[in-house]
């Protein structure tokens, strides 16, 4: 290729590259979000400090964003989305051991019905998560969350798990990222199922996952070192446990944080309790036709101090009703 | 300015762009490391993982590469360097409680011989440990922590402990980085100790960072919600530790692994036990007259059985009297 070909091919390529920043920048960020002082609020906060010219501007390294994930960035009733996978493990064992089921939690799982397995309390519950989430390989434990997600559907939408996501939010992550934000889920969870598919669903990669985790022990087997997942746990990353959490994998506070629920509280205030600025946003499960309606009462996800400590300090609460128009993304399977 | 006028400085910038790209690719990353063996299996492997058309290509997700902290990154002699920063907080308390002083292990930490200090064994060293290293909110610690690093000078070499770096290691590390691998410090010391400078010695951000840690609490004060740091250990990230912190922090086996004593070896031995390619190194301390020349009978950094292993399976030894053209950075305080 002559130079003056080179030069001309260079110059086009650099007005094509002009003309789509310019168009850019004109494209909606959160479509998803109806005008009003809930976006407002978002887009000013992200404005202000992406920008250097402005007095709350924070510098890019420091712009760390943590959300909670069930009830945040997916739904979460009517039970928390990994206890259906918990469920499910549960239906397998029993299939070739029929004495284990008939034993408790087991037995209440298997009947499946909600409430009765919310009335096992924190001891059965937990009984159920660690029998169905230890003992294996974390590489082994990956691919049965990995079949579980690629082919189980929600209870009353029949969706597939993973088209259970909030659109706004996701809207919002991509927003954030695009304005240098670093994007972390910060969530009572378990890590290791999240990052299983946080990389795909949200754009969040493993090592961007913050969750509750049970004991992992190194051990060499005669295929060579295994992390084994051993049925104690190690750490529960709720309520004051978030920005201890946070803080062992970040070793900064965030700026901006979102949540849904009472666990998340500490997290807000950690977010809004330093030198910089700080956002603390709430998504309040508002609507009983798209979604579901709960907050104080519910046992999935209470909403109660952390709604009224909202109120007190003016933090963004997102109606849900009001303010998205899509909820879960257009259905793809 | 006229579109023509334009025209000429974008291709005028485009020369001097693929001017100074062709230039850096004949700098040689790695200048203080002698050319030998030991170069070329580090560069060997870097060009083959980062080579979309090599057989052994890893994707740059994929790319992590994970660093012990003392011996590998800096000395670790005549005592691992954060426990010269809690004699000087032992020093510092002492001059106001004379009496606590009087206490062991207090009494023999002032005393300030190396051996004796190592003959606290376990139960004395974590207890000065516990003693300076909790009680005050994170950010306090930090604080002192910079205040030390900033004035504190090696006992032998008169030089800030952040000039007691492997200036070897630091080409190292910008070469991995250059080469889109994530680079993590993954050390038994405290990781809120080395997120105070890692960045600026290392490059390596507080979220790279993985440690050793002690319990931090969530604490409400009238002055807005801390951290307060617990007298309890919470994470030992050594030995099998290694691996473990590393699945906690980043999710994802390093393929590329540097250490330099036994309690680095299964954090290389996991390195190398993926199905991607993996490798694994160790910094062997054999020059006694630029730095110290110690291995398997060193009461600081032993290195036995995995210098046994890295013989058996092939590992990279950096024989540091031979390897390393210079040592530490020229000095500049």
């Amino acid at each position: 290729m002559t130079q003056r070909i080179r030069q001309i091919m260079i110059i086009l390529l650099v007005i094509i590259f002009t003309a789509s920043c310019s168009a850019g920048s004109d494209i909606d960020p959160l479509p998803s979000w109806r005008a009003g002082a809930t976006r407002a609020s978002i887009i000013n906060f992200v404005e202000a400090v992406s920008d250097p010219q402005h007095a709350d501007y924070v510098a890019a390294e420091e712009r760390i964003a943590v959300f909670d994930n069930d009830g945040t960035l997916w739904s979460e009733q009517p039970l928390y989305f990994q206890l259906y996978y918990a469920l499910a493990r549960v239906e397998q064992r029993a299939q070739n051991d029929s004495e284990w089921a008939e034993q408790e939690p087991f037995r209440t799982a298997l009947l499946g019905d909600r409430n009765e397995i919310l009335a096992l309390g924190t001891e059965g519950l937990v009984k159920l998560i660690l029998t169905t989430h230890s003992g294996m390989t974390n590489t082994e434990f990956r691919q049965t969350v990995a079949d579980w997600m690629s082919t189980a559907t929600h209870p009353t939408t029949d969706r597939a798990f993973s088209q259970m996501i909030y659109q706004p939010m996701l809207e919002l992550l991509n927003y954030l990222r695009a304005n240098d934000f670093r994007v972390y889920i910060v969530s009572g969870g378990g890590v290791e199922f999240m990052r299983v598919w946080a990389e795909d669903v949200y754009g969040v990669p493993p090592q961007n996952a913050i969750g509750s985790n049970l004991g992992i022990q190194f051990e060499r087997t005669d295929a060579g070192p295994v992390l084994r997942r051993t049925p104690e746990i190690d750490f529960i990353n709720d309520g004051p446990g978030k920005p201890v959490g946070i803080q062992r994998a970040i070793g900064r506070r965030p700026i901006f944080a979102f949540g849904n629920s009472d666990g998340d509280l500490q997290m807000l205030q950690w977010a809004v309790a330093g030198e910089t600025p700080g956002f603390a946003g709430i998504v309040h499960h508002t609507d009983g036709d798209r979604e579901w309606a709960y907050d104080r009462e519910s046992h999935v996800g209470r909403l109660d101090k952390a709604l009224d400590e909202a109120g007190q300090r003016g933090w963004t609460v997102v109606d849900m009703k009001a303010d998205w128009a899509i909820i879960h993304p257009v259905k793809t399977n």
